[in-house]
């Protein structure tokens, strides 16, 4: 029998769960609301007698190599803690992977939830054989992370793969980063409704204001749902959103020559909306991509394909296959690679 | 006595070789004239009249490891030719590296000259003792690589580093590379002439179109010198170029969060005109270098040190240590790693 880890996807809303053997089977996923409101040690203490329920329970089919944890914040790698959380209010500057420890008795790696749907993603999903990888995940704001031969590339604290805080307008949008211009200001579902919301207070928006007033929960999505029914406000929106998805990009594979770069998160649902704005700036924008891309786009690209020939190989650009699984598997690849 | 490898540096001016000991000593170097007139095969045998000279002299003082030969100019690495050259018209689509090997019966290894470089400094010079690093070369345009670990990082085809062509100005200077406002375009020596003859053209540099008119060479140099002597157009254009530099910057930290980013290239030179702006831009602009550099920057910018708390490391942004030289040593570190 394989031997198995455990992983755990802490959201704000859900709390996952599972048992996965090394080899990549789910043998056991438990799906427990989170309840926020009871506070951090509910949550943890809840997420521990999950944890022991599922390593009792596979015991005796395999050797239990320990637990991966995804958060959605910024942690600590050296010390275990979580430094913020928009969605976990409470949980700062606490020691939550020694805590765990603690009390399981098992070790333990604590990452950021973006960093671990990216090593799902890698592992058994969109990235599965490829050698180096990049994750997008398009959400409220854009998450990152860079995938190096199997191992997440961390940079020197921890924090490569801030993507969204890349700038793409010098004097674009104010970030709450301290920055101006940052891509997650255009290609987040925060900025799809902010950008509808621009588009209302014109006045010249008469299909985005009637579904605003309409639609308590006015979203990325209901703004999508809008795009692909043909209102030209919407589209505006998502060709604005894959025009800087598309140059943040660009810029991407121009520093990394990365053999795949996967789009995960909520709004990359809305891929027919945005994407092919984004190959657009991609091939006008990247030498690498145009380089590295089929035929039909090289053929559109002579200043590049002049200044540094044809390659066989193609950089890919495709969606995330795992869904809200990826975070799951990737946690538990942590303690087992 | 230490064993030995041969380092070459092929510019389109000069032709250097060197046989360095794998403890990082100069054994010897020699330099010749590019006499490129004369072609390419004539470079390459006085590239190995040297190296044998070199390899014959030092052979009884430790074991030959190899050559490595930097090019200005794209390579293949798997077929070792060199795809394009503006500085060698006439190598390109030629099998330099077989063409060698074939010459001198030793393994040699081709590399293109910004990668090498920045093998150089990461062994010898500003990058000794760092564990990973990226180097932004600044001459005609700008070069690049990424040192991992005391290797290079190539990326899928070899093209990562590609760092002259991200994005800066997305309606910005149309490039070669068939992309508008790439770094290269404000942040290069050609570029501070471009912006120099464009600041002429409006009738209102009244410094710069005396120089222009006087000086049968108006280089980058010419322009940096008058900026140092307070003429306010020529400072802003090194204002500009910091501003540029410092916007490609901070995309590099927030993607890659590195340990240091060493500048080097001839106009890195005009760095106490540049500098300023760059580093402006950057603590305004990253929020990982915010979160890891100086106390003084930091406090400048609370988004960023709320957003992820403060770390202890710095992000480190210096000059290149070993000039000319660190091709020539970086070239010959490729063998001996």
């Amino acid at each position: 029998m394989p031997d198995f880890s455990i992983g755990v996807d802490l959201g704000g809303t859900n709390l996952r769960i599972a048992a996965v053997s090394t080899d990549g089977q789910l043998l056991e996923k438990i799906t427990l609301g989170v309840k926020v409101a009871l506070g951090r040690d509910h949550v943890i203490g809840e997420m521990c007698d999950a944890i022991h329920r599922l390593t009792e329970q596979y015991r005796g089919s395999g050797r239990f190599v320990g637990a991966g944890i995804g958060v959605p914040g910024i942690i600590d790698r050296e010390t275990g803690m979580m430094c913020k959380s928009a969605n976990l209010p409470g949980w700062s500057d606490y020691p939550v992977r020694d805590e765990i420890e603690r009390r399981l008795g098992v070790r333990v790696f604590l990452d950021n939830d973006a960093k671990v749907a990216a090593l799902g993603e890698k592992w058994l999903g969109a990235g599965r054989g490829v050698d180096n990888m990049a994750m997008l995940t398009l959400g409220t704001g854009i998450g990152g992370a860079i995938v190096l031969n199997d191992k997440i590339f961390y940079g020197m604290t921890g924090m490569a793969g801030e993507f969204g805080h890349v700038t793409v307008e010098p004097d674009g949008v104010p970030c709450g980063c301290g920055n101006h211009g940052c891509a997650e200001r255009y290609a987040s579902a925060t900025a799809v409704v902010r950008m509808a919301h621009e588009a209302i207070a014109t006045g010249n928006a008469p299909g985005l204001a009637k579904a605003a007033k309409s639609d308590p929960e006015f979203s990325a999505r209901s703004i999508y749902n809008l795009a692909i029914q043909g209102d030209p406000d919407a589209r505006r929106i998502f060709h604005r959103f894959g025009q800087v998805l598309g140059i943040l990009l660009a810029g991407l594979i121009n520093v990394l020559n990365l053999d795949m770069f996967v789009i995960g998160g909520g709004v990359a649902s809305a891929w027919d909306a945005f994407a092919p704005q984004m190959f657009a700036e991609l091939r006008d924008r990247s030498l690498v991509y145009a380089a590295s891309a089929p035929e039909d786009a090289v053929g559109k690209k002579e200043g590049a394909s002049a200044l540094i020939g044809y390659t066989r190989k193609k950089t890919i650009i495709t969606r995330a296959l795992l869904g809200s699984d990826a975070g799951l598997y990737g946690a538990a690849r942590i303690p087992a690679s």
